[in-house]
C-alpha cells in the first residue's frame, strides 16, 4: 500500500492511500484519523451491491456507529434536491459536529458527499473511498466539492477537505473499460501537465497492469499542485488542461458524452491549438494524439467552435471578460494563457484542424 | 454615520456601517470595497416595496449591472429549495466569480444569500443591507449563514464573511413593534454578556430613541468575539447565551414564538438556574427579568423542561454526549459551563422556577 499525505497551507493534513485488497480494513484506517463516532456511508445504486456490506462491516468492527444512505447511480443524483435529502438524513440519524460521512462511489458521490459534509452544521469531517478509476486519480483529491445546478454542472459547491482518502484498487477491477478510460484521460492529462514517465505508461506501455502506479503518480502530482494552491487562484487551474472545452462538449452532448471522453477530446482540441500557435512541436503533439488513441479515447469532437465558445463564455472558469486556458508546450509542461473570452472560439477552431 | 472595521483571523476585512438616511448612497458605498460588476439584490416580498427601487438605482447609479430576486417573506424561503432558486438566478444572471449578491432584509435574507454566495461557484461575494433591528445587530455581523432543514434550523450553512454590512437605520422605522422587540433581546443579551451601559440603555433608558446606539454596540461586541474566533470553536459559544432553550422553544411552538421573543425566555430561563445555582445575586437576577419585561419581552416558557431537554439534545450545538452552555455571573459577564446533555434537563427545570 502507498501512503502520500496532502497538507494545505490551512495545515489540514490528510492521507491518501492507493493498494489493493483493504477495503475490510477502513474503519480501522478511518479510525486512524478520528475517533469512532457516527458515520453515513453515502453510496449509490450500483456501488451498494458491490461494496457496502464490507464497508459497513469495517466502520462496525472498529466501533463506529453505522448509518447508510445510498443514492440513485449516475449525474442526476448530483443536485440541489439530492444534496438536500442528504442533509436531512444526517439530521434523522442525529449527527453532530463530531461526526462524519464516507463517501463509497465515484466522483458523483464524493462530491455530493464532501458539499453535505462541508455545509451541515456548518461543516462535519468526510472521507473519500473512490471507487471509480477517475475519482481515484482525480474528484477524491483536493477538497472541490459541488453538485449541478439546471444551467450548468458543478455551478454549487465548497471547497472542503476529506480526513482521508482511501483507494482499494480491487474495487475499480468491477468498472466498465469506457468507465477506465475516464480515469485513463485525466492521469494521461496529469503525465502531459508534469509527468513524462506517466505519459509513457499510456504511450508505450500496460495501464491496466500498473493501475496503483498510475494512481499514485496522478495523486503525487495533484496533491502538490492543491498544497500550493487549495482554492484555485492560480497554479492549480493547470489541472483544468482540457476542460474549458471539455465542459462545453458535455453539454451540447446533453451528457451523453461522458466527462473523461469530453476531456480527451478537449486535450485533443488543446495539442492541436497549441501546435498550430507554435508553441508545441508537431512531433510532441502527434504523440499525445496518437496515445490519446492507442487508449480508446477519442479526438475528434463532433461541435463547431462557434457552439464550444458560446458555452464556455459562461462556464465558471470565466472572469467577466478574460479567460484562462492550459496550453502544452511540451510532454510535462504546460503554460496559463489569460484572454479575452472573445478569442477563445478562434482557439476552438484551431483545436478542431488537423495537425499540419 | 458610525463604521465599525471586523479582520477575521484569516484577514478578511470588512466595514459595518450604522447610520441614517444612507440607503440611496449604498452602492457608491459598495463601490468602495468591489469594483462594479454584476450584483443579484436578493430581498423579499415585504422590503421589496418598501426599498428595492431606491437600493437597485443606487448600485446602478455607482455602475453595477442590477439583477433582483425576491422571495416570499418569512422563515419558509430558509430552505434548501429557495437556496437552490436562488443559486440558479445567478446562473441565469449569468454571474461569474468576480460578481456578487446584495441581502436587502432581515436574517432570513442574510442567511440564506449569505449562503448561496458562499457556495455559487465555490464562492462569490456579498454584502449585507439589514432592515430588521435583530439582523442588525445579530445575524448580519459574523458570516453565519443558513438555511433550515426540516428536521431543524439552520442545520445546513457556512461560514461565508460579507464585503461589508450596511444598516440605513430609516429602515427599521417601518418595524412592527413585535420585531423590534426581537431585535431587543439579542442587544440586551449583549449587554449582559459584555456590555453594562447597553444593558442599561434597556433598563432605564429609551431603546427607541437610541436605536443606532443600541446597534453600534451590539457591533462593536459581536466584531470583537467574531474576531477573535471566527468558526465558533471557542469565545464565540458565548454568542448562545439563552439560545439552547430558545431553540427548543421556537420548535415547540411550530415557530409560532419568534427568534428574539424565544432568546428573551432562554435568557430569563438561564439566568433564574444560574441564581438557583449560586453563580449569580439574586438582585442582578431580578434586574436582568425586569429589563426583559420592561421592553415587552417575554420571561416565561410554556413549556416542560424534559421535553426542550429532548429537543436540545439533538440541537446542532450538542457534540456526543456533551454540551457548553451560557450562563450569567453578573450584568456584563458570564461564563461558559460543558456538562453532560443528561444534565439539561434538570438545569431546564432550574429555569423554570420562579426567583426566591
Amino acid at each position: 500500500m502507498n501512503t502520500q499525505i496532502l497538507t494545505t497551507p490551512q495545515g489540514e493534513s490528510y492521507p491518501i492511500a492507493t493498494g489493493s485488497g483493504f477495503l475490510p480494513e477502513i474503519g480501522k484506517m478511518a479510525a486512524e484519523q478520528i475517533k469512532p463516532c457516527r458515520v453515513m456511508i453515502v453510496t449509490d445504486s450500483n456501488v451498494a451491491p458491490l461494496y457496502l456490506d464490507t464497508v459497513r462491516k469495517s466502520f462496525a468492527d472498529a466501533g463506529f456507529s453505522v448509518f447508510t444512505h445510498p443514492v440513485p447511480a449516475g449525474e442526476e443524483s448530483k443536485s440541489v434536491a439530492v444534496l438536500g435529502e442528504l442533509l436531512e438524513a444526517f439530521a434523522e440519524a442525529k449527527m453532530t459536529r463530531t461526526d462524519f460521512a464516507a463517501a463509497l462511489g465515484g466522483g458523483v458521490i464524493g462530491d455530493l458527499t464532501g458539499f453535505a459534509a462541508g455545509c451541515y452544521l456548518r461543516g462535519i469531517r468526510f472521507a473519500q473511498i473512490p471507487t471509480t478509476l477517475l475519482a481515484a486519480v482525480d474528484a477524491s483529491v483536493g477538497g472541490k466539492t459541488a453538485v449541478n445546478l439546471a444551467h450548468g454542472k458543478n455551478l454549487a459547491g465548497l471547497f472542503h477537505q476529506p480526513i482521508g482518502v482511501y483507494c482499494d484498487t480491487d474495487t475499480l477491477k468491477t468498472l466498465h473499460p469506457h468507465e477506465l478510460e475516464d480515469g485513463y484521460a485525466e492521469a494521461i492529462k496529469h503525465g502531459i501537465l508534469d509527468d513524462p514517465a506517466l505519459f509513457e505508461i499510456f504511450e508505450h506501455g500496460d495501464p491496466a497492469g500498473n493501475i496503483e502506479e498510475i494512481i499514485v503518480r496522478s495523486v503525487i502530482y495533484k496533491s502538490r499542485i492543491v498544497m500550493e494552491d487549495p482554492n484555485e487562484k492560480g497554479v492549480r487551474k493547470m489541472l483544468n488542461l482540457g476542460h474549458t472545452p471539455a465542459h462545453a462538449i458535455e453539454r451540447l452532448s446533453d451528457f451523453e458524452i461522458s466527462h473523461g471522453h469530453a476531456v480527451s477530446m478537449g486535450i485533443a482540441m488543446m495539442t492541436r491549438a497549441a501546435a498550430r500557435r507554435n508553441m508545441l512541436k508537431i512531433d510532441e503533439a502527434s504523440r499525445i494524439i496518437n496515445t490519446l488513441k492507442r487508449n480508446n479515447l477519442p479526438t475528434e469532437c463532433p461541435y463547431p467552435a462557434k457552439e464550444m465558445a458560446e458555452i464556455a463564455a459562461v462556464d465558471k472558469k470565466a472572469a467577466a471578460s478574460d479567460i484562462t486556458v492550459i496550453l502544452p508546450e511540451k510532454i510535462g509542461k504546460c503554460v496559463m494563457q489569460k484572454m479575452p473570452v472573445a478569442a477563445l472560439e478562434s482557439l476552438f477552431a484551431d483545436g478542431l484542424e488537423a495537425l499540419s
